[in-house]
């Protein structure tokens, strides 16, 4: 017999059907049983007044006619004729998979991962999740980006060297990439003009916070023939548009399970561009303090200013100060074509327009304390006829956390590495 | 005034354009210049009578009116009114982007990665690639797939631990993962039931082959629900053909490029599926040679019986015996239910049905020299309640190489791994 799905169940009152699906709870009332199951569409009740001797969590083959019930989750309820246990599950849950996660530690919830993933509320992050990763693939294809997939270990740092992951290479020592900006620019002088990939970004960083994790996914985008940060963020402006539109027509459970919602589409276009400057003068005025960088506090009090003012958490800020950017920045005097977008008090991106031109390239390096001939191939890109162009990197955790409201990075990480977690 | 790509030249005859380009080629014909500019659409002719004092390979901004000429590719060629140098290429070239690499060695290609990518040919491989990247997330999403992001620092083995890349955690020891394997088993056990991943896999093999590299990118599903390998490789059937008839749609110039075709995609429904014993007695048969295994000869034998028998140059090959399969693999008897798809004589698949039965696994750890407890939270996956599933993961770079007939599997990786190559 065909398995249906419990979310196709109510266009099949009166059929019998055949359930495949996790016992996500049992209730016994005075010989009547009722039992929660769970497959990849929902959650549908059977009822039976025989024997149910099945452990939650077990998975079973259940057939039954499907008849409509008011009480029932979903309107329709199936009268159980019989079922099979596929997988019987142990009795010792380390983790409950019905009650919402609320109550449970992080610690316990990433220590019993196996599990805790099982939960609906939990496990609906990364229906989002995954739905941020396919919009960000369709709608940069569609403006023309070709996918890129670049090596990950690299011979040596691609960001001035610090913070690295080394490991053993065949008996030399090679590190994990921090990013794949040298990859990116590559690709848009090899002529493919506008590239993105999706791939692990490593951080040997050492802190504890709640924005942080070793390893994460990188959104990147790089684009060819453009002259300032300006496109950047217009680019940026219309993709988080299209995120938010995806989301809201793709995740309206999930979002619903987070009591969580992604800002207007619309809303989008009165994103504000303010420089560092003035995002350190709005920092002052609100806190009555002045502001040295934009650290995690002025991130939110600048999201807060941009809600209030403009009906949207997010800001984009621009011309950050050269001694604050990475040595391929491209300069505009003290200041650089360069920007963040922060959401929701989260700074989500870093991008910026890149040094194209060979000559003002070497005269950059020693500004940062580095060498020509010190980045290897790398000069070679800019040495050979490499367009203007910049581009920016999305971080796929912090997004997915900030449209539902996470408290931590780590709970929008599969199977988040931090200083002491390396498993499971 | 607006940047006009030169595919869309031919549209605008008599108009004044504007392309942004790298120089592809100049030929000075007696005071008459024709120069061939190069965008991420393709190519188009530019003449001027005047001076065109400018490197190959350096960046132009270029203006002038779009005249028909049947002798110029594409058709049309523009009059050159005026052009500025956006980046200037200096003039030692290390390899020649406007001719046919096919003389230049592999290494030469590969230590000079970042200008021999510009080299159209070369170029084409990856367009090529970034539709089959494409193509895999578009089919799987299409048929109930959910997309994971899974961690690749791990704390040991998936596959019984050898061949492990050892990296410096935080002053422990951590591994870079061999496949997503235990990751999609959990996240099948999670309840998403039927998943994807697109990500790097790292194998510290030190063998120098046509057809390995150190990292390359594997495209892994796994389903639950399934008590054998043969729905595995009826999706697997269905989406090659559907991969064939994208890339057909999508990548026309770049199998040109390469003289390559795909298959047929209506051929995939007569791809043989045959055992591991016949595949040793149809290679036995066709060499004269007993095979003790499916080594590379003998998957170029199967692959042309396959042809000659079926027409097409395809075959899956199952129930492989226990022994040459990790522990994880479920059995059948003493052989398992486990395949291979061979495509123009190279494996570019393996999968199988999976254990997911707690008792059956810990039964056969000891068999594969391993014991309980051992692999951590991955047992916990089955001991509450695991359904029946299985999976398989095709090699990204393998399936590029046999579209096109590359001769070797870095030449389809962008900054491909080897034992001496960790850089650019």
């Amino acid at each position: 017999m065909e398995r249906t799905l419990a979310a196709d169940a109510h266009d099949k009152i009166g059929e019998v059907i055949e359930v495949s699906a996790w016992v996500h709870r049992i209730r016994n009332l005075g010989g009547v049983v009722f039992v929660i199951l769970r497959d990849r569409s929902g959650q549908i009740q059977a009822v039976t007044d025989g024997e149910f001797p099945v452990s939650v969590e077990s998975v079973v083959r259940l057939r039954g006619t499907v008849r409509a019930s008011e009480k029932a989750p979903g309107g329709v309820e199936i009268s159980v004729e019989h079922f099979d246990v596929l997988a019987e599950a142990a009795s010792d849950l380390p983790v409950a998979v019905n009650q919402d996660p609320g109550s449970l530690a992080l610690e316990t919830i990433l220590d019993n991962r196996m599990i805790s993933l099982r939960n609906p509320k939990i496990l609906s992050i990364f229906r989002l999740q995954a739905t941020c990763v396919k919009a960000f693939g369709d709608f940069f294809r569609g403006e023309g980006f070709t996918e890129i997939k670049s090596s990950k270990i690299i011979g040596g740092g691609s960001e001035g060297g610090t913070n690295l992951f080394s490991m053993d290479y065949f008996g030399t020592t090679a590190y994990l990439a921090q990013s794949p900006q040298l990859y990116k620019q590559a690709m848009v002088s090899s002529g493919l003009e506008r590239v993105f990939e999706i791939g692990h970004a490593y951080r040997a960083e050492k802190h504890e916070t709640p924005r942080h994790i070793n390893e994460y996914v990188s959104l990147d985008i790089e684009m060819g023939f453009i002259e300032s940060e300006k496109p950047l963020m217009e680019i940026e402006r219309r993709f988080m548009a299209y995120l938010f539109e995806t989301v809201r027509r793709d995740n309206e459970a999930d979002l619903e399970a987070w009591g969580a919602d992604v800002p207007d589409p619309e809303s989008c276009a009165s994103i504000p561009i303010i420089s560092h400057e003035e995002a350190k003068s709005i920092v002052k005025q609100r806190t009555g303090r002045r502001a040295l960088e934009i650290n995690p506090e002025a991130e939110r009090e600048l999201c807060d200013w941009a809600q209030e003012e403009h009906g949207i958490a997010m800001i984009f800020i621009n011309e950050f100060p050269r001694r604050k950017r990475p040595f391929y920045t491209y300069p505009l005097g003290q200041k650089t074509m360069s920007f963040d977008l922060l959401f929701r008090g989260l700074e989500i991106t870093t991008g910026g327009r890149r040094i194209n031109d060979y000559s003002m390239l070497m005269e950059a390096l020693p500004k940062f304390g580095m060498k020509a001939g010190e980045l290897g191939a790398y000069e070679d890109i800019f040495k050979y006829g490499c367009p203007p162009h910049g581009g920016f990197a999305i971080g796929l955790e912090r997004i997915t956390q900030k449209i539902l409201g996470l408290a931590n990075i780590k709970e929008a990480t599969l199977f988040p590495r931090d200083r002491k977690r390396v498993s499971p």
